[in-house]
C-alpha cells in the first residue's frame, strides 16, 4: 500500500471488498460501494482527490461512463467546475466524436459530444480504477482530438501489476490507493 | 415553466438543449450536458437539488445508473453522506436485490446490493428526469424492500404530461424544472 491511502489521516482501504471471481473466475474485483456509501470516507476521497491536483489549473472534470461519474461529479462540484461525459456507443444525443480500444476479447468504444471540450480547456480526467489503462487512453485520444490539455488523470484506485500506466506515459496520472 | 427554474436566481432552462427525434422519431429529448458542463449552473442546481429536501432528515443518497449518478453523488458529497447506487443487471458484483418494470415493449430490470441500505435509514433519490415513472417505482420497491424510508424524490426534470408523479403517490417529490 502506498502511502497516499491514509490522506487526511483515513484509511480507505477498509472500505474496499474483495470479490473473488468477479466478472469472471481467477479474478478479483475491488469493489468500492462500501466507500461510497459511507460518508466519511466518501467525502475524505473527494477531498483527497481534488487535492492531488490542486497545484494546477483546471477549467472541466471529466468523467468516465458509469463508475467514475460517482467520483468525477462531486470533484468537478467541489471545484466548482463543470463535467464532461464519456459514454458508452449510443448514449449520447448530439454529435459526437468516438474511440475504440482493445479488450483481451473484441474491442470497446467510447464517445464524447463534439462540443463537451473547448480547444485550449484543461482537463482533469477522474475515474474509479486504473486497470490496463484501455479506457483512460481512448478517453485522452479524444480530449486531445478536440483541442483539450490534459491537466490531470485521478484514480480512486491504480492496479500496479496492470502496468496500465505505460499507457499513459508523460501524463499527469495520480491514484489514492494502489494494489 | 414552474418558479422552481429560477431557484436561487439562475435560469437554468437555458441549459437543457432539445433534441429532437432522440431517442427515437417523435420524442424531444432533454439534453442535460450543457448544464452538466457549466461550472456555475452545474453549482447551483447541486444546491438546489440539496435545498429542496433541507427539512428532511437524510442518512444516505440514492443515484441511478448512469446519469442520475452526476447528480446524486455530489448531492451526497455537499450533505456530507455516502451513495447507495441501483444499477443495470450484472453490473453489481455481491448478493443483489432485483426489481423488473414494463416499458413501451419489453422490460427493464434495476439491481441493489442487498447491504446498501440498511433498515431504518432515511433514503434521499436523486435521478435526472421523471418520464414515466417506472424506474422510480422500481427503485423505491427496492429501498423499501430492504426497510429503507423514503425521505424524498428529488429530479432535475419532470416531464409533467406524462404524469410519472402518479406512480410515486404519497411520496415527497420534488422537481426543478417542468416541461
Amino acid at each position: 500500500m502506498a502511502p497516499e491511502a491514509n490522506i487526511q489521516g483515513m484509511d480507505l482501504t477498509q472500505y474496499i471488498k474483495d470479490v473473488p471471481d468477479y466478472p469472471k473466475p481467477g479474478v478479483i474485483f475491488k469493489d468500492i460501494t462500501p466507500l461510497l456509501g459511507d460518508g466519511n470516507a466518501f467525502n475524505h476521497t473527494i477531498n483527497s482527490l481534488a487535492e492531488l491536483f490542486a497545484d494546477r489549473q483546471i477549467d472541466i472534470v471529466l468523467g468516465i461512463d458509469a463508475r467514475g461519474f460517482l467520483l468525477a461529479a462531486p470533484v468537478a462540484y467541489k471545484l466548482g467546475k463543470g463535467i464532461a461525459i464519456v459514454r458508452k456507443p449510443g448514449k449520447l444525443p448530439r454529435k459526437s466524436i468516438g474511440e475504440s480500444y482493445d479488450l483481451e476479447y473484441g474491442s470497446n468504444t467510447l464517445e464524447l459530444h463534439e462540443d463537451a471540450i473547448l480547444p485550449g480547456q484543461n482537463v482533469l480526467i477522474i475515474d474509479d480504477v486504473l486497470a490496463t489503462g484501455g479506457t483512460m487512453e481512448a478517453t485522452c485520444k479524444m480530449v486531445e482530438k478536440l483541442g483539450g490539455k490534459i491537466a490531470g488523470i485521478g484514480f480512486l484506485i491504480e492496479l500496479d501489476f496492470l502496468q496500465g500506466r505505460k499507457k499513459l506515459e508523460e501524463k499527469n496520472v495520480k491514484a489514492i490507493m494502489h494494489y
